[in-house]
């Protein structure tokens, strides 16, 4: 158990297409559905990710975690293949057909991120727009 | 249970006057708790709305809720008689004397839209300026 | 001539009611062209005025003008009577039927800074949401 | 010559995919020149936009243009084939081989908005990211 | 218990000057740990501070609190000696050797303020840069 | 003479400490001057700046100039010494009395990096907080 709780927030942004559109669903649900989002050819965003950790400062430095470490392992585990491209088309997650929307764009920043750190992650928030977000804690237990 | 619950927010702005006067107090007393805010012709704020809901992303369509529906909810049973309008005056919920404060505002979106999002609704975030806001999560059960 | 001009921007917010309604217009005019804003008990914002100033850096200070002068001047003689108001009703050039749009505001805030910072003052500009803003630089000469 | 010139600023926001890579270009020198930009499936952006004109208030309705027609004229003449696309694929002028950067989107929306717009529009600004943008007054005179 | 729990939040910036750079490292640790934030004169930063309150809105005045009251009480023990300031030098948490990160400024304005909010405060929010940020609900209990 | 002139604007953050404090002023000008910017030991700030040029798009590229050729630049002649330092110290500018206000922030800023950007460079504009901010566009000519 902790003492002290803080909870540490990393703000990074990353640029990605990505597009809406589910082959098990007729073209005209698509339509219905997705609406502008399944356009043919994809849109973008600029996703702004939020990585929430869960611990107590260590009393020497001060820190939780460095936040330089969180940075790097943010940018291997995932902007290295998120940021600049085609979330559909270059991410294998979304490659069998699970959708990239910001809901599932959480749990799979969440599920490439936690085992570099089961004892500290907390929450993945991604903002898809102005507008929109989804925040993700993990599977309940 | 949701096996992977992930919490999806739309914010949204509407424009609006209010005045915080209560007939309840002397005029003194208003003066002194509400200052600025009891001048007798009212004011305004852009108002930002955040509307979160708590679910499981649909298989197919990776949604928690299509986006479109939460939109349309919050237009019709909110924004229709809060936007460009006095919420003293034209909000029925305050007209009978509760005060249109920002807690306030937050309890009656939140019970607006409860009935149509029963399985759903987890919080309403209200900003009033950029320096207040209320966060109202239902009532306690 | 200044060597070295420099442009010195405070920003500083305010919370207003107002109505956008003339009464040179019919009532289904100020409805076509007005719409929401022509709703009978008014509504409101929350402001974002920039007032720049354009001057040369003090050789001692390293200020254009000290910026809680420019507070002070603000304060005196805009916000004392904007803010917590309703624009129409409490602000005199507005009660002649003047409209308070966010192109007039600017134009207002420009008149009654002016004749205190005749040397300084270069542009008003009046923020009304967040997609709509209004910039003023004086009168043509 | 208007006596009272203000500059009204409309702001929108679009969302969109694209791809910087030229034919005229070595692979290699697209990949020293792009870098990440030129990953063959492309990314994307939110966009923001903002249209800037210049006017004087109508005595009237205090307006240097009624901000609807402006919503609608962008959307008709920019957003309709912008919004939700491929700016490479889905946007005629950038089908043929004018990349899509952010200094040629703002020219292209001056270009489409200028003939609707000819004794108002003043600038166009484009956000690509929170990091990068572009402005552009039309063609020098 | 509260029937009608809400949570009201007030966000305040200050000024100050930091170095992170402890004496129970070697000068070669503080660097590999500390990186740019051990530099020897220090540098400084715009916090953001988002003090949030729990409560039920009071049947009169619609209010968990009166923001000016929480204002004051931040002024007088937090910002009077933080604002403006150099952490490490001028607050005496700091003084003693206890590092001024962003965890441990949001812990420290937690002890100051809980002492006269008891039964109100819910939890502090310090933002240290667009990218980082520290969120403290107080020791676990 | 360029036919199409187009403004690109990079936005990069920087912080550092400083201190408002003139030796040729007496303690109390200072005091009354620079109020809490001239407590003894410094504070800080996230500095905002806003780098423009003025360019046309090259035909090939649709670039003015490949924008990590401006970052670099903006490191290397002026952020590897400004960020996270103390101004008034670590800043040669600003060694010899030159006090580090926002305006002499942007014109040192200008000086550093207008050798390198002759024909391109057009603004700087330097955030200090929320609400001030300074813009230069160079010496009068």
């Amino acid at each position: 158990m902790l003492k002290h709780p803080v909870f540490l927030t990393l703000r990074r942004t990353f640029c990605a297409a990505h597009r809406l559109y589910s082959d098990a669903l007729s073209p005209e649900d698509n339509q219905k559905i997705f609406n502008k989002c399944a356009h043919p050819h994809g849109h973008g965003h600029n996703y702004v990710v939020h990585v929430s950790l869960r611990g107590e400062p260590d009393p020497t430095t001060g820190m939780i975690m460095n936040v330089s470490i969180l940075k790097e392992l943010l940018e291997t585990h995932v902007f290295s293949d998120f940021d600049h491209r085609h979330l559909n088309i270059d991410v294998h997650e979304f490659q069998a057909g699970l959708l990239p929307t910001v809901e599932n764009i959480a749990i799979v920043i969440w599920n490439r991120l936690y085992p570099h750190l089961p004892e500290y992650l907390y929450a993945i928030k991604v903002e898809e727009t102005e507008s929109i977000s989804a925040l993700y804690y993990g599977p309940e237990s």
